[in-house]
């Protein structure tokens, strides 16, 4: 099982050493839309920093404006905390797409999209640049939500913390297609082999409130959730 | 926007300052199941590590027994270096159960099952409880596949590291239901609110050998993945 563990990521996407995948370089992508692709079809991201020299990965939502993906969260949380305080964080964005079966238990996989962001993020205070970043990050997570709600009161406001990371050193990996067997077990072909994909599908919305769902709600359920 | 973003997680489960859930603690799963449930329901984690001073979060496959939770991936592997080199290591298991639209900005959310484990991993380096290692893995990427294929030669038993980290330190937060919306917010009642809620779905398998697809896939595609 190579399985999806990478040892980070792309070459024009990423030029630093650390942000060079060295394995299955044969996943890797290049491309910066290819980046914005996966950021832009997954919704919670894994934030890593590091707190009292250890590790911490919490999961969190996210929005991409260009080249600046905005995290929130509440000013009094730690890992947020640790984020803005100008040390490096680490930033992946994965989505699965099937269970790769081989014919050895070593070639089974994963089909994956994966992104990994390395970076210093910036806490954002000023009021027009912390309103955008609110704005990015709802209208990723609800698209139209920000114009359908109540906007955030100045308590709220003051209460978020909202941080930007650049997209400069970045790397994306993807997997794709069929197992990857030795020769030798394809030769004998003893067993069956193949992808069994995966996918998330939208439910029916269900109201809390007694109004008719609005139509960026039906829209969105009518669409495929990592577009 | 309160989000996903947590201060680390519970109680009985975990009694260490950094696995106690601060912030949303009505939120916190205090039951050894429940870490359990959520681990055995996801099929990637997110593995964080430190290399270099700096924070490294790369997605992997995984499998539990009992309270040990198996990793594994090229020896060669900086992420997989790091982890069995004694150092801390943090990993987390989210699920997304769907996207929370409340009646204003800020109060919208998503529904989640999400875990996070802190500790120290150790390489397994006995034949027999590596191996063991590798078909708990095997089993939970893709159960059945264990006495379907060919086993790990020796060179591709020697290419792999296993890794075992212990469950002991372990916090679990749970989001679900309608939007906490602020009592002036629903008595205004001015806007729709509710969930739109999101779920994994296998597809049909996807042969690339001409045998039948057997039945521990077919049985597998009938199911719902995060089971």
């Amino acid at each position: 099982m190579t399985g999806m563990t990478t040892d980070v990521p792309a070459q024009e996407l990423s030029p630093t050493p650390r942000s060079t995948i060295r394995r299955g370089s044969e996943r890797a992508r290049a491309d910066r839309a290819e980046l914005w692709a996966v950021l832009d079809a997954g919704l919670v991201c894994h934030l890593s920093t590091v707190v009292d020299g250890a590790p911490l990965v919490l999961p969190t939502g996210y929005g991409r404006d260009g080249d600046t993906l905005y995290l929130h969260g509440s000013t009094g949380a730690r890992s947020l905390r640790a984020a803005a305080s100008g040390m490096e964080v680490c930033v992946a964005v994965t989505l699965l797409d099937g269970v790769v079966y081989a014919r050895s238990v070593f070639h089974h996989s994963m089909n994956y999209r994966s992104a990994v962001i390395h970076g210093t993020a910036v806490r954002i205070d000023d009021p027009d640049a912390k309103m955008h970043g609110l704005r990015v990050l709802t209208e990723h997570l609800a698209p139209g939500s920000w114009d359908h709600t109540r906007l955030p009161n100045a308590k709220e406001f003051a209460a978020t913390a909202v941080l930007a990371l650049d997209l400069s050193e970045a790397a994306v990996k993807v997997r794709s297609g069929p197992p990857g067997d030795d020769p030798a077990d394809e030769a004998t072909d003893l067993v069956w082999a193949g992808v069994l994909p995966i996918r998330q599908v939208w439910g029916e919305p269900q109201s809390a409130a007694a109004h008719a769902v609005p139509a960026h709600v039906t829209a969105r359920a009518a669409t495929a959730p990592d577009r």
